[in-house]
């Protein structure tokens, strides 16, 4: 029994031992930038200081005080804050929108009953069509769910669908996205069921149906979220107020003899400034793999590890763990 | 089958990239703000340097003077981030009131059996009254749905409704916004559908029902959004503020001969204030354009694209994709 | 047919053209504090250039200074942002929790058959009950439906109450708000309708049921929000902030012979100054607006509107729009 | 008939009148706080102006440079904004928890008919049953309920519990708060009557269940709220962020003859400073309120209030106004 | 009876008492930093008093100068406040999905009646089953719960399953979190029971079954909140961020003899600097609690509390508290 298989970052520790992570840290999604800030700065520093004369060299600290004056003009950290506010908002939202089989398998369980071929071949199938329409859903908004199943051929020899399944889906001809019909494959075959008496009773069947109509909605909300993105606009704004704050900086944190006079020393390395981009750049970056949840980066969501979960949940509740594998009732303390 | 068919914006990609789009981007939404702040930017600063004498120069000095210290004076940023969220929050609740008519479609499917023509004509009969109020409801709410759909003989033609259902529209005499009318015949004839015989179990006849009273509630729900906007005077404040920032902008960032004392460069191209006035000009335009997102702008939800969408799903799913068209129930695992 | 017959202050259009609007403006909400803050100012101006001999005016300075620093002390726009926000998030609330009779005039038009009078006067008694809930409640939370409904008598005489109610009404003794009243009235009467016969199942009694419910829940929320409001301390701490800023800007933001050395123009109109208590002074009236949304101004929630088109609704849907006036099933493209 | 009858405060009026309340004031709230730095700020004052030499004052006057400048170190609006912001969504999430038998008391009088004395007793029992679940929670939470039911006897003669209830209340052996006991009790009671015939049927039965499990939920909320409070640390760091600014403000804002160059005028009362304060305290105390809204506080929410309101209403829905005085169904307008 | 056996922190009494607590406090949880603080502070301030020549002096001067520009440099009020506010949103949500078996308990002690020793049987085997899933998840997530429930020999021994329950269990191959499966045992039991009549009727079942279906819910709730964390870039810039500041301070908040011009006072002790490292370092320290709530901390949710007390509660409310020891029902005012 796996206790902690979970293939999120783990978070536990204080945060002081969450500085020296690797793997989906600030370095890691940063040093990029950091390189693409610190050679410029390399560059131009060593001009400075080399190859000009001292007119020149006096041109240049106007313009290091030029820069270094809209370092202080451009608000980036409420810019920042709001922006990541709402995208983290965001991004919880289409989380917890996720659609999990769990609820559907219980009530089937209930209300489906037998531990023959039969039963266990129309629970399987219903459990399987609601699935489908998480992994068709998935392929919708998902790159890499999408490169992992590129044709349909692949879903159906990922199990997740079968041949005739297949066959009656490519049949359609219609222009919209079909994610929908395994959900009315469903509605059918429960009907059917119920007419032959398969279901206990009908209380049973509304709520096998009420609950894949919740199935549906949340595949419904991830389409939505697929559909309507934040406005380009914002992001372009936040986008380009922190690189323009990075290049400021390339020319407005350099050294200069006659710079600021209360602070002569020629420092090298431009420490602080260092720190400073990689805070706006961190929480840029955040922003940047908050808003497409579902790649393969380290923080994103791993739909190919959920689809494969709930299809082996659908087989253990369905097919396996039948009535007849469940433990006596008894009370050792009455 | 088209796997991402989707009107909105792609916000695929790492940031760094998105900032080369043009359709709703800062630079298309702004530019005309731009050229309004870069000419009299331009003459007021030729002017200055031609045109003046030293004293006029002098007094123009103090002029730059004055309008550079309100800059500092005014917290736009703040201003912007909290009305931006606001609006953020306003819009993305509409885009989840959208009404979709899928899980009302599934439960006629499941309740309301029947290949036949009659059954085919209930069910699609109430899934067009259904989508009927929504169609309804958007003409209310949207300018460019109301100019597809000028007059209610383009809605009938539009398929939407039948001419019967329109007489019968027109001939209310009431004072009020009718979009709920079609929601009434709705009711009726499930009524008359479960006195027939049609539907296969008072439950199901209940949970049509209350898929309906969802479907509904929306819709008021998109209403209401309509109804109560948020109060003018906050968006005046914002737009105020913004618009006076970049007047003062043309006369407080101009380059003067005896200006702050540390700058002496003479800049002819206001690179820093350009790039802010972008900033906050972008976050008033998102929030201009989501404060209103039923037109036909770049980022705005496309409501046309839905009606149709919703129209091409009803008849697949209540006419088309019966049950005679499902594929048989088999496990090529067992 | 009237397609945005809408109370509410229209916002489309760009936010620049919004600018000039009157009605719910900034102008029209901030003139009188506006003409508050220019006279005074007007006078201690004229004050220090003609009546103060050069010692007076040497200790005006003073004060000029001591006050202006001042106004960079008090952030201002942080308090009032976070106010905002907060009331605007509640006023929303308020919004959405109006109660519309819309979903159970759905389910009873469904459950309650028939064209006769007597099932007439059935749907139409059980609405109005409900109706009134929302009527007395309305009564109890907004100055401007008290105005228009002043007694009972009022109440019975605009529809909304039988004369046989109202006497029922006065003769309980009690010493609560009594506006739950006409929901047991609608009980009782349900039940009798459902042991007469005249709903159609079961199931259709639990959904009228569940329905009211729901309308009364609103109501209740409503009244909440009535009888808690924002804690009066907060509301005092931002107006006093407000206000003395204003009071600090007729002596801070004077023009002096030996003010800030960096300009000196004298400006007789402090035009930075009115923009900035305009924004200010723009955001508290929001907010002194949004607190009390059931009043008569231009931006209040229109309660006398939506009870009178409440009551036209309830009249089609339940009186005249009955199942005989319901357009044949037909499907013309089949 | 009392239209208005409310404890909470009144915020009708325009702000500008609020400021001069006193009940639930800033003023109210904070005056002792004023007075603890008036008195040591006039004391320190004249120690300066008449025990020192100008040594002695110049030692001083570095004190209060020193403690001015870490006036401005501190960002106190930040800190008591976000705050603010967090207590104040707490605070009306406890009010909208707030457990209201009206609901419940509606089902009941639908689905349990009968003006007998036997129906009556069942239906108040079984309201009185829910009702004192809530009577337990609000003395587990609120100190001020406590108070007035100090034991268990004062609930019995208050009328909330019969004497054989709290009987059987006593004997039960527990380790766990049993607020929800007379939640069992209404469950056996239900399905006794039930069994009885004394539910119209089980649609009823059900319904009442579910909305004594709202009840319930609502109770259990109430106490999480109570169990889990905010965490401790940070109500600590906003109180000491806000005491040191007072204490720091006693010396910072001290006028010495050698202060700031631009002032030279000598104020004895600091009236800005005593504004500030007032602003940061008044936020604080708004905190102190929210965070504890059960006692007798003017602000507070009043429990006791709502336990009367809850009981009477209990005996006239369920007692006085049954069925039989229901008014007649009648149209005058028919 | 205990009214306020609660383990979580007492909030009540004023803000100013909270200050003189030390469990749970800014003091304990902040003394470790604040020393790490402290000694290198003094060490770096009496090298520089004692050991450095005059030269050496300039050179630190010009490093604390440095440094001391650096604190302005970075906005820690803001990225804190942003990042607290959203592990708050989480950490409450968690709180709030903390499942209570209380629901489930009502439903059942009003649908599944007896108190023969059979009938007390199914109704605790059916709520253990629902507890255990709780205990099934709480181990997954909570590290304290792990180290008391090491095994599921501890789980048996606890009281919570079973030994044929785990045998069961434990022979289930499977690579996925098995939390659930107690649930398909509840829904095989709860079916055989109604099929043996054991349920007053089918109405019970659903409801019974939707409850459980809520239960479920919320575990998988918390589930996905341990899978899914706050993206490690964040917690690490708001780490990074606050730990850089109180490196900077070490050097930048040093007394120097030539510093800052208009304070010459030397101060040993930083006192305000300490406060300021206690505001930021404590508001660092919430945020790290909270992020892991299901801890042993002083603020920590105690799940273990929560275990024994939902345990004791299914034992008296199916099991002792059976309907023959429900108090008689009568009416001491009729």
């Amino acid at each position: 029994m796996n206790l902690k298989k979970k293939p999120g970052l783990d978070l536990s520790g204080s945060f002081i031992s969450l500085l020296w992570r690797w793997r989906g840290s600030l370095y890691k999604l940063c040093y990029k930038e950091l390189i693409c800030f610190l050679v410029p700065f390399g560059i131009v520093s060593v001009i400075y200081r080399q190859a000009l004369n001292s007119e020149q060299k006096s041109l240049f600290e106007q313009v290091v005080r030029y820069c270094d004056r809209y370092l202080n003009m451009i608000p980036l950290s409420f810019i920042l804050g709001f922006y990541v506010t709402i995208i983290a908002t965001r991004w919880w939202q289409q989380c917890m929108a996720l659609p999990w089989p769990d609820r559907l398998m219980l009530t089937i369980a209930m209300y489906i009953p037998g531990c023959d071929k039969e039963s266990k071949l129309l629970r399987k199938t219903l459990m399987q069509n609601c699935n489908l329409m998480a992994v068709l859903v998935f392929r919708s908004i998902s790159e890499s769910v999408r490169t992992r199943l590129k044709s349909l051929e692949d879903v159906v020899n990922a199990g997740f669908m079968t041949y005739a399944e297949m066959e009656t889906f490519k049949a359609v001809e219609a222009d919209v996205n079909l994610y929908w019909l395994p959900g009315l494959w469903f509605s059918h075959r429960l009907r059917e069921a119920q007419a032959r008496g398969r279901i206990i009773d009908s209380y049973g069947a509304q709520l096998i149906m009420k609950e894949l109509l919740e199935f549906r909605s949340k595949c419904g909300i991830l389409w939505s979220y697929d559909w309507v993105s934040i406005p380009l606009v914002y992001t372009q704004v936040v986008t380009l107020s922190t690189y323009s704050f990075v290049i400021a900086c390339i020319f407005g944190r350099q050294y200069t003899d006659n710079g600021s006079t209360d602070i002569s020393i020629d420092v090298y390395f431009p420490l602080w400034t260092v720190l400073q981009i990689l805070f706006y750049m961190g929480l840029l970056k955040v922003a940047e793999h908050m808003i497409n949840p579902y790649g393969e980066d380290d923080e994103d969501f791993d739909l190919s590890y959920l689809l494969n979960r709930h299809s082996e949940v659908i087989n253990l509740g369905t097919n396996i763990l039948t009535s007849d594998r469940c433990p006596p009732m008894e009370d050792e303390n009455l």
